[in-house]
């Protein structure tokens, strides 16, 4: 089945559900107007369908191998890659001054979201660039941006991030990895890294690696660490790839899924690298990267959805068993519980889109106009945007093997390798429950202002839902109320451990409520259409979990820590 | 990390929630006592420890092969099956006139839930045997019980199931297999069947198929349909594989998961079969092996969980990673939200053991007593154990990647192997949608008398428990009233697709409020103690959960079928 690009749920959604016209209403973005943003992802899509949804099997049956020290991408993938560059889809948001687009990240958000759903597994390249490119644009010098912008905008280079470290996962702070001052202003790099996405290819005459490392005056934890960027070779005077540098591919993961992407163990030995940002001011510069690869990754979820979700559409409206009872083509997507599968689907990739555009039209306002409104907003949303996102991408892709029934195992069909692509997406940048716990530490550090202004606004849209669909308003006005309880509950807690406690069941249970809040404003500009019937599904069916989740929220750490080891290990 | 078999929680279980002396108590099984049982698991336990868990890497990274038409298994496979075979596990509950233990069925379900925690792929094959021993034992003629049941009680044969083919899935009255009789007493069976597990192997004299195929004058759907034996060697006159039959393993299937378990396309081509029940009452015999199959099932998904869950275990008290917030070894395990996960995947694992040993204990009195009571509860809890079983084998299997974070992704923790191979319980022997379908259509068709007597067993638990639990008895006996009227709902439902639009949320809250009942059991039993502090747990933490379900199983088709398919395919 091809892959059909969703550019008119983007538009129904930019311009009902997510309020663009904010954007394009500020100087920085006046010239993307919505018809520009249409002719974007309308161009956008064309690639996704006609380019990358063609190699996505490749990058599941032809692996990424290593040949030599050298990764061999899976097959077509080269050429993908270069039309993505080409289109300049790597730079959608970045710098015109470097050759970016310089488009907001909203629309940066929708074509990632539509290259994932297209080929999970090559997207993450372009979008392993992306956060570099960020990451530079905010900390690099300007001699740094302007010989590595450019090629990295125009996908004649490659970035990725070099984190982790076996005994340093969600630890960053304890790993290991050594940089030493040169002299010359440049550092000397030694150290392991594991899990590095894209770590090397063979399409690009560069890879350039964003490493973390401790110069030997740095304090032991994250205060300590510094970032460096150590390209694979070391740019001549002419700034076009000369000497190779100590970096090498030692192996590659063999993963459940996603094996289009080759996840590297990278050795670096006395590599040349260049100091980005301050020294021991490493991981501020990294989460420059990290909050654009979060909700980057939370996009990959959502794409991933979209694809397993057309997928398992088409699988049930050509699949006859059984007597359905409709009239109709009497396909199982007549079935109720197929159709209940199917709805439930649609209805949490919608709720997961607009966290994410919302939370990166957050950010385009916040960069716009420097409101400190939109910046607590954005990074309120972010920890949302990526655990929902890729929470509904698991969700969606196990629902679309069960709506395969028996063929939805068979690796033929394709639909095992949506969840199994998408799966990781819960656990790289930050998993799920830390991107909780972030949500009820950090995220809450204000006193919950930022939480409480997103509740009053989902309370104004039940409130303006109450004359046109009084029982849906209420029932989202009661959800609101309860997520407003419990949030008050959250900020009460001085014992950040009650919070951890609950911190993932309040993530859900604020995804849930959120869900209420898009699907109503969705249903008030559709009146008697599509989207009010998929509201009314989500709000009578889906809504009702938010009950369980919150409450779940406020157990506190009692009858977890009573819960002894011993107890588990019984 | 060595698995370890739970007896302990299985000797608690049987003794404190399942009530299991009423069993011993019958005439039929008086020998099996709590020490008989005790030593039988202990045995059991040992041979799952010592030779089937070591085998279950094998099975996924040296999967089953076709070569030359013969299916050759994965290293270790034959030993591990004979070893199975030679310590009576595959008749536990078999007669013993044919060389069966006899226990009860609930001993052989405690039994295959560890040989399923041990390895799943292996554990099919006997599962297979065990429910084409129960169809002889109930519907084959004397001469064929004499000539079939030994050889596959003792091992020496093996038995498949086949109902499956392409466009006969769900809807099995679908098949095109044909039946001819022979005029000696013998019929000829042409057709192709698919996914038929164990369809061959390298290790047994023979393999014994049961068949559905349709007579000449069968009318169309199930009602048309005969069930025959069809043996893969013809046997001879004394009783030995003779002839090679009319029978062929066409290809495997490349699946996610499962690689140990052969997944095979047959062919019959003019094979000689025998009928088994009456002509044209095949279905009626399919399901006595079916529901001894959906059962077992259950059972793989619950040992499935068993044996992620303890793998988790031993990660999270091995892994360190940051400050954890309580005295201790200072392991992951002691982060809130690891231990949240822990805790949610025993909780459930209890939850769904208790339903199927239940469940065996239901049909073991019926058998005994032959109470018509008895034989409801079994119907009524077997969809449950199936489908409340393998989710939970999905979900904690799914957890058990997630506490492994991204060392849970790569395959050579083996913690993904768990996730690929489980996923296909929630799909064969009926889906677990199908399953739900059968809870709310037939197994309510009594007027709901077996949801009721369930539903007054909870309450009385919870009445039992007022004094000294008096906060978790409430929170039960709440949920009880919720149950009851959701049922109430659902018998009034005269459109039986107001019933099937909520009829997985209806299972899956029956199943959370049951889990309710069964845990404040064990407290009882076990006051201060680990199952009171789990039981706290679940019922705090979990047991709300059943609000948002029984909602949304009240639901009921309008807002299901109001969302048309233009709608799902905008």
């Amino acid at each position: 089945m091809p892959f059909r690009a969703p550019v008119a749920d983007f538009r129904f959604l930019l311009n009902n559900v997510v309020g663009y016209d904010a954007i394009c209403q500020t100087d920085r973005f006046a010239e993307a107007d919505p018809d520009v943003v249409d002719a974007i992802l309308t161009e956008a899509g064309k690639m996704c369908e006609e380019v990358m949804s063609p190699v996505q099997r490749n990058g599941d049956l032809t692996p990424a191998f290593l040949e030599n020290g050298v990764v061999r991408t899976s097959p077509g993938f080269a050429e993908a890659f270069r039309s993505i560059a080409e289109g300049g889809w790597i730079g959608i948001s970045a710098d015109p001054e470097y050759g970016g687009m310089g488009l907001p990240l909203t629309v940066a958000t929708a074509v990632n979201d539509m290259m994932s759903a297209a080929c999970l597994s090559l997207e993450l390249a372009p979008l392993m660039s992306q956060g570099q490119i960020e990451a530079l644009e905010h900390h690099a010098t300007d001699e740094m941006k302007a010989l590595y912008l450019p090629k990295l905008i125009s996908g004649e280079w490659t970035g990725t991030m070099n984190l982790t470290e076996p005994q340093a996962g969600s630890d960053v702070g304890a790993l290991r990895s050594k940089a030493e001052r040169k002299g010359d202003g440049s550092y000397s790099i030694t150290g392991q890294k594991i899990f590095i996405s894209w770590g090397d290819n063979d399409f690009t005459g560069n890879v350039c690696h964003l490493v973390l490392a401790r110069l030997p005056d740095g304090v032991p934890g994250t205060k300590g660490i510094s970032l460096f960027l150590v390209p694979k070779y070391i740019p001549d005077a002419d700034g076009n790839p000369g000497e190779r540098n100590g970096v090498s591919v030692v192996s590659l993961e063999h993963k459940m899924g996603l094996h289009g992407s080759p996840t590297c163990v990278m050795a670096f030995e006395n590599a040349k690298g260049w100091l980005v940002g301050n020294e021991h001011d490493g991981m501020k510069c990294m989460f420059t990267m990290m909050n654009n690869a979060r909700l980057g990754v939370g996009g990959q979820g959502i794409g991933a959805a979209e694809g397993a979700y057309q997928h398992a559409l088409a699988y049930a409206l050509d699949r006859k068993q059984g007597k359905t009872p409709v009239p109709g083509a009497g396909t199982i997507a007549d079935h109720a519980d197929v159709r209940r599968m199917l709805g439930t689907m649609r209805a949490d990739l919608m709720t997961a889109r607009c966290i994410a555009l919302n939370c990166a039209k957050a950010i385009d306002l916040a960069n716009a106009t420097g409101d400190k409104d939109w910046a607590s907003r954005a990074a309120f949303l972010t920890p949302l945007s990526k655990a929902f996102g890729t929470d509904t991408g698991v969700m969606v892709s196990d629902l679309c093997v069960q709506v395969h029934g028996g063929m939805g195992y068979v690796e033929e069909t394709g639909a095992a390798q949506y969840l199994r692509d998408v799966r990781v997406t819960a656990i790289y940048e930050g998993t799920n429950g830390i991107q909780a716990m972030d949500l009820v530490a950090r995220k809450l550090m204000d006193g919950g202002e930022a939480a409480c202004r997103q509740i009053e606004e989902i309370e104004q849209t039940a409130e303006a839902a109450k004359e046109v669909f009084p029982d849906l308003a209420e029932l989202l006005w009661q959800a609101t109320e309860t997520l407003r309880e419990t949030t008050e509950w959250m900020i009460g807690q001085a014992d950040f451990s009650n919070r951890f406690a609950g911190a993932v069941a309040y993530l859900k249970g604020f995804a849930r409520v959120l869900g209420g809040h898009y699907h109503l404003q969705a249903a008030m500009a559709d009146k008697g259409g599509s989207y009010e019937r998929l509201a009314r599904f989500y709000i009578t069916r889906m809504l009702p979990e938010h009950v369980g989740l919150l409450e779940q929220a406020r157990c506190g750490m009692e009858d977890l820590y009573a819960l002894t080891l011993e107890d588990l290990a019984q």
